[in-house]
């Protein structure tokens, strides 16, 4: 099968690279075009980037020459229309709908578009019917392109916890404190002087986004909007002295009753793709979703983040809490499961239901798709 | 004015250490009898204990030997009649109430006997009328010994932040998620293959101290015991790699309706001593018990740490909660605050109430005093 | 082809637990016999180990029932004979010899025999040859028994560097500064109090083992002993916060004069295997045994350890030295390449030369090879 | 005494915050004049300035406001005629002549000046003598201001452990191998991705800086210029994951014969300020310079930086050397002794010297000091 091109805006940040590392060798994309901010465009990747994964630079990609971030500054025919883009929230506002009016297809992985009504923001094993959203766009009424986000790097490991659970007994509130790792501040980040012998209790607008984005994922969708889960959330963010791996201590109250076994079935079944999308799988989707860790001190960020390729979020110390109904403890791979793989995982699925195929969408819309590549 | 003769109990240890550090040079105490483990005794204190504070091991100190834990085995009249015990609980359990059958007032820091209904745990800004329990004590009123506790290194910090709070607008109920430095497990303790780039988000006991420990703090002495005070608290206890300070963020539910600026008023004016004991002050009492920090960003463990000589509790990122009513950020001593500190000002207070008076015990009790010295 | 069963010493250990994380579907071995301390001994292996890899331990190994740590333990014919021991040096001194004498092949990890004048000390890629000497042994004549011995994990990397030079240029004498990681101290190992934010510059007998392994490894055997070569190092060892991966700084000065270019071909065309073994291939040999990165900042243990699964030694920073002739700077995974993968290696090179065929012995011998199985 | 009025140029990095921490509440000194880059100029202290020690920023401090980082930017006799200059060595090379030339003494802890001919670069218990290089200035003869700088952090506890080891015995060549801390990078400085859980092998212009400074430093003044010592110097400078204090392994080799008991001496002997200045003291100080730690594994940034309150220079683990004579261990707290520290220390002997005093400069130059105030 030949493997779709994709193009990824931002490509040397920390995300970016880890968008290469993953795509590098997919079964159906392939990486074609690589863009970065005017400082960088026109430079070879390798001396743009200053790679910071411990796996290799792949060659092919190191010799690759950077593009401005915009759809204009690339020849017709070469822009591909699978977009991810891991921008900076700011800068994401202004060029990511270039992208879509260009015909592109834009998996985002910035905060920019998260809340807008008409952009789904999606966890593949969470809300894939949210991807409906994106025929209400004008971009893609008109050019065939369009938005697709992921959430926030804390909110994913949440919310694929969170998700069997409310299913089955519903949530009416929740409190969750979180340990976050370094790396999702970027490179370079977070300073060294403030992390090492450290905790610094406060990152800009994480708590909000928590409590935002929450309420979205959880909700169904309802032909031209999503109907928000009624649900409260009361968010503590903090950054410490980890390179990977955000942890949450998590007390959650549910509508219905719920055992210390029903909440372990809840996890154990909750299935990679469910509903239509049954019987399919796809390639970076973990086997399973959320595991349960049995050790009484577990999950740890140092032990538990590379489960199911990084893809995995683990859940642990499963236990009665004094004032809601039980207390656990999430583990998520930021830069993975919380980003790069959010985004990939976002592709995939779309290529799954068709909605990278620009001729069955021309023929739906009796137009003819821009630049097709 | 002559200082009273101290002995510690469990002095190469962590908390022994920083008893050793905090006391020298004591206006009111001097140190005149160490004791350690078996494995111990009888050594220089240099031979057997590996020194691990950044001030220097006072020659004096280092000089001095080892004596067994238990009061038997130093010759009569030798044996301070004031005891510091920084010893794990199971070995307190057995050694704690032998040195209190034998006179001493013992200042403990283990969990042992905190929750006993005749021992007081106290904070003196807190609850210095628990005091009155240890006349309750039938070792006080055989030999003018008793034991008097502080709480968990988590609970002060936290209930030092609370207290002034909980007198003006009381507390229903809080979440209450730590994030807790190495050195509270003392050493060896935490092993670095557990913490470097990790949390753990687990410790033994210690969710159920902190729950148990803030109902009897804040509770109220009622003749002959503490009635407790009436309010719920959920914790989530986990290691991060931080040398020194807890640092705890908390959301809590009022009974009367609290504004933002009268929180501050109420920890900006929370006294060192109040009540009986205005207009006296303690040695190594704070000026300012509880700190308000004003940056986006604090308290922090690294910065704040050290407020107050290490004996200051710090606030901060005061806020609205979406499910309770306020949420904020607290920091304090671990080792020093939340233990050594916490001993020694016990011993302070004890010794300004009169109770290290064993004449004037005597007098009461129309009996002598065991082995005065 | 039937694989080989193999027995691990000490398999709870840190580098127990990575022998298992190797051996695991290895095409060569089959893990058929797990032996740990008294105190583990007759536990289930997932009872007795805090397993702390960020793979999985294996469903098979954590099921299997640890045995005593000696031979007379186990039934005839159910001890293998093939026996990887990662044991504390005391223990190993003990016990290797016993599992010698009952005619295992004993590949060791320990520092107890490596400078034995009959026991090879062997680094594959480097000294093969040497394995030679066990024939020497009085073990190896009487039951086909017999003790290979791998370097000190500091050592590993570091003549794993030198000897593509050593081979070209005569080494007359080096500088080493080596920064370790906690790991090499093994679980619970290195305490987090002296550990983080801080350096130890001190690591017991490790200088002095890397003064003496360096000058057997790059020696040559000389039929019934090893000429060493003749160096002369300075070491300096330090522990600091890394959790795997040992750096270590060198100044070298050579015999021959040596340029840039000829430095770099040297290590850029050090074969894995050479002389009479060309051409075969070990499973767990790195393709490339010595790579040197061209990035002015590096090595760095977190991004180039794992090079070749953890088996690659990675130099870089190659400048003329003040001093003597070059600079550069080492870097060597220490619990991988430098302890449990150094171990397999030696026994896949013992079994690519024939020398865990026991019938082959038996016949050379003309003799009945101990309980084979 | 009337204290002299200081400025400090690049007062919010953090070396210029050292400055301040360790000037407020100076016996001789007054901070009277602040300056910062022009993005900062003109804003309050507090606004500028993220306060990154842990000691509280003084309220006065705090409320003053930021000048221009330039002579011409203060109103006349406004300008202090003591200049501490905290800046980067490209912003030093174009100011720090500026003041000089307005007729300041600019005390420059950058390295843009230091190894220029005319300028000093002074440890004060090391070589105080070389300040009579400031005559030969150009400034100093037409508006009586001059720069005197002090050495990289490295050099300085280096040279404080080498000086009177020079003196006794010669020093004829050494290896050095640096494990530096993070707050030698200043604020953002290291990024904690590159830190946390690694050791990054290159420090631009370190090595080369530590080479050429120690000859200067060691060497003798010889009325117009300094002949440099004969000693060769061979550095491997290091970044790990540490707050503050630098650590050093050295292998040292001497021009005469030095026992264990020698070396221990030279080193306890080395009195605070030698030659014409015995007797006399400076507020900064230490008492003893250089300290020996008898323990094995010491010294350590965590427990031995703040001896002398960062002012004392650690030296630990001396043995024979296989290569050289000796090695031994030396720690330094770089951002106290290593920058803020040496700068105040400079200026207390400059002042002592009588160097700071304008009219006896006028005296002697028959010439009118530039606006004094």
């Amino acid at each position: 099968m030949e493997r779709r091109r994709v193009g990824i805006l931002g490509a040397t940040g920390m995300v970016g690279q880890r968008l290469i590392q993953m795509l590098t060798n997919h079964p159906w994309f392939e990486i074609a075009w690589l863009a970065a901010s005017d400082r960088s465009a026109g430079k070879r990747y390798d001396e743009a980037c200053r790679w910071k994964l411990d796996t290799p630079l792949p060659p092919r990609i190191a010799a690759m020459t950077l593009m401005p971030n915009a759809p204009e500054g690339t020849p017709e025919g070469e822009l591909p229309k699978i977009i991810i883009a891991a921008l900076d929230a700011a800068v994401a506002y202004e060029l990511e709908p270039r992208f879509a009016a260009a015909g592109c297809a834009v998996i985002s992985n910035s905060s920019a578009f998260r809340m807008t009504t008409d952009v789904p923001l999606v966890i593949p094993e969470v809300n894939a019917e949210h991807l409906n959203l994106i025929e209400r766009q004008t971009w893609r009424k008109e050019s065939g392109g369009y938005i697709v986000t992921n959430p926030n790097c804390c909110a994913i490991g949440l919310v694929l916890a969170l998700a069997p659970l409310h299913e089955r007994f519903g949530i009416e509130k929740l409190f969750v404190s979180t340990m976050q790792a370094v790396s999702g501040a970027g490179y370079p980040g977070v300073a060294s002087l403030d992390i090492l012998g450290n905790v610094v209790p406060f990152i800009k607008n994480e708590e909000e986004k928590l409590q935002e984005e929450c309420g979205k994922l959880l909700g169904t969708f309802a032909g031209d909007h999503i109907a928000f889960a009624d649900l409260k959330l009361s968010a503590h963010c903090n950054r410490v002295a980890v390179e990977d791996g955000h942890t949450e201590c998590v007390s959650v109250q549910f509508r219905k009753p719920a055992t210390y076994e029903q909440i372990l079935s809840a996890w154990a079944e909750f299935a990679p793709l469910r509903g239509i999308h049954e019987g399919h799988s796809l390639p970076s989707a973990p086997d399973q979703p959320v595991e349960y860790a049995e050790e009484i001190d577990r999950p740890q960020p140092r032990l538990d983040k590379m489960r199911g390729a990084g893809m995995t979020t683990t859940v642990g110390r499963l236990r009665p809490c004094t004032l809601f109904d039980w207390k656990f403890v999430v583990l998520s791979h930021n830069t993975i499961r919380g980003a790069a793989g959010a985004a990939v995982l976002n592709a995939e699925i779309l290529a799954m239901l068709g909605k990278l195929d620009w001729k069955k969408w021309a023929a739906q819309h009796q137009a003819v798709p821009a630049g097709v590549a």
